[in-house]
């Protein structure tokens, strides 16, 4: 794959800063690769469920948004991608300090980029793999991806 | 389908009140049936993407949660319902006042309940479906689903 | 929704014939409509799994079969419609002598169908639900779709 | 993870033999490892869509295969699993000569185990990954999995 340019980097940077959600979570885009991104975010009672686990909605949207991103860092200057569709399967409780979501493009594509998101947690200093997700992003034309 | 008992009810209630994502959402379970749950929620800043529409990872919050708790009120006493996985598909953007998720039980098990999500966008007293869901729980024994 | 022309019902119903798999399943195409595809198989060797109950992936694949027709019933003349994705959760084991896969059109769009494939087993004349998929097609310009 | 038992190799080899579908597809047990499989199957007429690729019901059948017979190598011996849900995304066309599906134990469970496919297209000797399946086995008792 290629590069990120540094205009893309700030796009991402500032469509992140913009997302309500992503604040309210305080979570932080950790690593901005082309095809692939890195978000966190500790552990607060506004992502708990009831065990004071991190709530599954919360880890699916960490998991989405660190695909869109990576999504987005590999389409062009005029194009936008919006998620079509996530699935995701969770390996084990969300029960620890902070949760990792890792995005990837695995299949580029005009239309479609098709994108795998890992999701660990991290207790204690030790990391685990407790969801994993596939999801779709569609790319539009025409639409400020910013 | 059955009749939800009023201890369950009440369970479900606390369970609720103490999700703190979903307070952070300042969501309402607006409808508690026996394998039926709607759960809504007000647009704010904290659940907006950088196009100030719901995200989609709070879209996929509620829907799940709507599921989760469609599926815990037809479980036994001695149970517990764990989110196994889901799947959404995005059907309109969720530009609007306000979500709504319905959660219906499609077919109980002993093991597994599999779920249904819809999930309507309001805007200007309008509702529209903007996104669906498939989900799966995973029953379990002695574990305190409060 | 619009309504089907006789051209389109026959590319339909010829692109069906040309389907090597369905034809291996014996699958017939019972019901053609605009945005809404009935297909079903009666049980045979050679889509059986090791119980002797009609095989998963059979399963999915009539189901898959229905939704795309169905995507491709709606779709304009200079366009194609190719599977983006299929999530397919079984409901109850397809034990029975016919299996029937209802394929509808949930949200049409430009780029995006969003389909929902319902499956039923039929055992001594009573149907049940044994399968549901919730599936996106990509329409794509200058492909025939016969 | 530990080692498949030759026992279990013949219980897998005999029930895979046992599926008419993999037989009708042609379909060989390439790999059998504790937690990992590989099937494969050359292309025919009886595989085949419209436009003479693998059928995308036919990919997703021997992913589905490959992912439970993966996960039905790790379970106990009085223990059988049934295939709870699949999601696959199409990467490719599947346009090649011989169609290889690898199905690998993402997360071993006493009740649910969560597998991964790769679907390879193979066309004039070289290999292209054409589908990816995230799926879940329900692991149940007393159900003999042969």
């Amino acid at each position: 794959m290629g590069n990120l340019s540094v205009e893309r980097r700030r796009e991402i940077e500032s469509s992140f800063a913009k997302q309500g959600l992503m604040g309210a979570f305080q979570a932080c885009l950790d690593k901005i690769g082309f095809g692939k991104m890195e978000i966190s975010m500790p552990y607060s009672n506004s992502i708990s469920q009831q065990h004071k686990f991190f709530h599954g909605g919360a880890v699916g949207a960490l998991a989405d948004t660190a695909c869109g991103y990576a999504a987005i860092s590999i389409i062009g200057n005029d194009e936008a991608a919006l998620t079509a569709e996530y699935k995701i399967n969770f390996l084990a409780p969300a029960d620890g300090d902070r949760l990792i979501a890792v995005g990837s493009v695995l299949k580029p594509g005009r239309t479609l980029i098709v994108c795998q998101g890992e999701v660990f947690i991290e207790k204690e200093g030790k990391r685990k793999l407790c969801a994993l997700m596939l999801m779709t992003m569609c790319v539009v034309k025409n639409l400020g991806h910013k």
